[in-house]
């Protein structure tokens, strides 16, 4: 009897977690990775923190290396591009580092060709010094760059995570950090007042920050970059770091007549099946279904990535299993400032044509008396009729990530404010006041919402 | 016409939380609370920190005094005990610090008489040196004790929140700390896997610990103690910390016919009444309803004490509010180890009945490639057949608290462990690994439950 084969098109954390999985789940099934970078199952989040230096070795961001793989029967090829997928024949065509090119039939195929650096038509971005951030190679290259050329001034182009992530691995080298930001505020996934909490965290720690400052161009001489253009001013740069955004890599997925959604990723249902019989997607080329909204998003994440792919892989493998979806939950560490956040923002909610309130609070980390706490601004975002909560964003200094938490299983239970004052949370002097921060603003919610409804 | 008066008999968290709600909610209240010991609306949680020295003065323990009580328009009587309620009259005997004695009528009562340290039949309590730890006066006698009588020895009788609490408090004075505690195990609220955790670092600081060493009386010299016998030994004292339990200070509810409930306390429904008219009752005196098996439970913490008295006060005052009930959440730190626990614990489970399983795991706080993480262990109890979430312990160095709360959430929606699986929780390496010790725990809970239904 012939094994069936899975091919696995791409070798980031969708990708390598089906195949994983699918393994686990099924000993009989083939099954070939195929990766065009040179490394593949790494924690792509690691990064910033590899190229600030508290990473030491890139080794240490890889999760499973290719012959890891291989002894658990899964074939991983590097430096193997896929060029085109038949779904009619039920064969991918590969090309290697030589430009050999092979036909490799298949019985189940996993897309998982990840997100891309979006990179915005403006001039001289081809100049040396100028950087995106998504793979180890790029990672790498960043940090000869800062050891070869020693770089004074550098300037990130965009205020979301992997920027101002980038801002502070920067500033550690002693460098001169300036952010560019189009947006009138940094991390646009934040309400203003929120991000705001941030960008004075920036400026504390001497970050110059220029918020709509849309980048115009770049400049240069001898091929090498000297400054950004940015709303009429030019802002000097040994070098700079692109990071505006991501979009699905879903050329492959076009060519082959597999399924785009709305949100320009490609479509999945739960089970992560594509349109195409036997075509699963998984990770940053897919989108998720938005337990808040009921709508598919496109939130490219590491955590969202593993999940879907375990859950293709165990589908593929014979199994069961459903990816319910997302609630969009994300933090961030920006120096000494934690910004987390979940469900919707309140700009996010008036655009999804939500009636929404929102109240803010500020409380302590720890009880009053206690020392080393230090404040926590949490907002809460809900529908004015039902009191449905539909989103939370917190800032402070601890124990930010694991509160947004408690507001993401809310989300997940379709909670109003009233059922999520009645948590019984934890509670010690060191680790919250009696009353913790979410229960205060949930109990402001509350009133709120009782005063509007 | 003459205003409604209620009378707050004990200012603790229920009883000044009821007050300060009830104000709030009825401006032509009239508002009278008795407290017999000095102080009332204090942070008792605070204590060991208060006597550790890390609080430096106890009155940043407290949260509101009785004059900032009186300009809210509520009036505080310290050192007033309520001797007898007459339900039948709608009064209360107060006798005050004189011993004078009056007659107070009230339209509505809220019992918040607390609860007490319980003192073993053992001989020996009254010797000079032994304390308990519930108030304010027995925090500032600690301390007192200590500053002038510069105890070297100090014995704890028994190894729950407080007594450990007191074992790191009493460590920091340079004290020579011996915990002894009856049954085989501390914490007497985790499994004895989880607790041993905590044993262990009690014994990596130094503190000794003799479990199954229940204490038969105390010696001493000159009136003051010298020495425990437990367990046919006898462990050297120049101080000593009875913290052994607490019980509902339950005298006065008796005499006045007020319901108690099957654990001991008074019984209450979720509006916070007892079963007579107009008297409410809320704190450590007070049951709860436990979401978990469904029925009354005793677990005196101020959380707890002050959404009871929240919700008596609302509704005293003229307002529609329920306490839903509890879970069981707490928290507690013991040197550098953070012990979290909620729902039911596996020994709980199967003592309530329930055909229980439990799965233990071990994931760092952090990726694994950043600096400074530390391992949590996770342990998850659940139902056989449904796969009901019925419980979670945490032990490890950080984000435990916060951690628990999420499990804690879980048991409020009675999610099973493949919803639970499902949670899109927050990542970034400073704070997680990708798949967070929650989603690990969960995971192996959902194949251990697929394998065992």
């Amino acid at each position: 009897m012939n094994k069936k084969r899975l091919v696995v098109v791409g070798g980031g954390a969708g990708g390598m977690s089906a195949a994983a999985k699918a393994r686990r789940q099924n000993r009989d099934l083939q099954i070939v990775a195929y990766e065009k970078g040179g490394f593949v199952s790494f924690g792509a989040c690691g990064l910033p923190y590899f190229i600030q230096g508290i990473i030491k070795d890139h080794n240490e961001l890889i999760v499973r290396t290719p012959a890891q793989f291989a002894e658990q029967g899964i074939e991983v090829h590097i430096h193997h591009e896929v060029t085109e997928i038949d779904p009619a024949k039920g064969q991918v065509k590969v090309r290697d580092a030589h430009s050999a090119e092979q036909v490799v039939p298949f019985d189940y195929l996993l897309l998982g060709t990840g997100g891309a650096s979006f990179r915005p038509p403006i001039p001289g971005l081809e100049l040396e010094g100028v950087f995106t951030l998504r793979s180890i190679e790029e990672g790498l290259a960043i940090r000869r760059f800062i050891a070869e050329q020693k770089p004074q001034r550098a300037v990130i182009v965009g205020g979301g995570y992997i920027g101002l992530e980038m801002a502070e691995a920067l500033h550690a080298h002693g460098m001169t950090v300036t952010v560019l930001e189009m947006l009138p505020q940094v991390l646009p996934n934040f309400d203003a007042d929120m991000a705001g909490l941030v960008a004075q965290e920036l400026e504390k720690q001497g970050v110059a920050l220029y918020t709509e400052h849309g980048v115009e161009g770049l400049d240069g001489s001898g091929g090498r970059v000297g400054a950004v253009a940015a709303a009429g001013e030019e802002f000097p740069a040994d070098m700079v770091i692109l990071s505006v955004g991501i979009k699905p890599g879903v050329s492959l997925a076009r060519q082959a007549g597999i399924a785009l959604g709305p949100t320009g990723a490609v479509a999945v249902d739960g089970q992560m099946r594509t349109n195409l019989e036997g075509v699963y997607a998984a990770g940053d080329v897919a989108e998720a279904h938005h337990l808040v909204t009921g709508k598919p998003a496109y939130i490219p994440l590491g955590t969202t990535a593993n999940k879907q792919g375990r859950t293709a892989g165990e589908n593929i493998g014979g199994g069961q299993a459903v990816f319910s979806g997302v609630v969009g939950t994300a933090v961030v560490k920006v120096f000494e400032s934690h910004a987390a956040r979940t469900g919707l923002t309140e700009q996010e909610a008036e655009k999804e044509g939500f009636d929404a309130l929102a109240v803010t609070i500020k409380q302590g980390s720890r009880a009053r008396y206690y020392p080393g706490g230090s404040p926590l601004h949490v907002k809460l975002v809900f529908e004015r009729q039902s009191g449905r909560l539909l989103g939370g964003q917190i800032v402070g200094r601890e124990d930010v990530a694991k509160r947004v938490d408690v507001i993401a299983a809310a989300l997940h239970a379709g909670w109003s404010v009233d059922d999520f004052s009645r948590l019984d949370l934890s509670y010690a002097p060191p680790f919250s006041p009696v009353w913790d921060a979410l229960l205060i603003a949930a109990n402001v919610s509350l009133s709120a919402w009782q005063k509007a409804k």
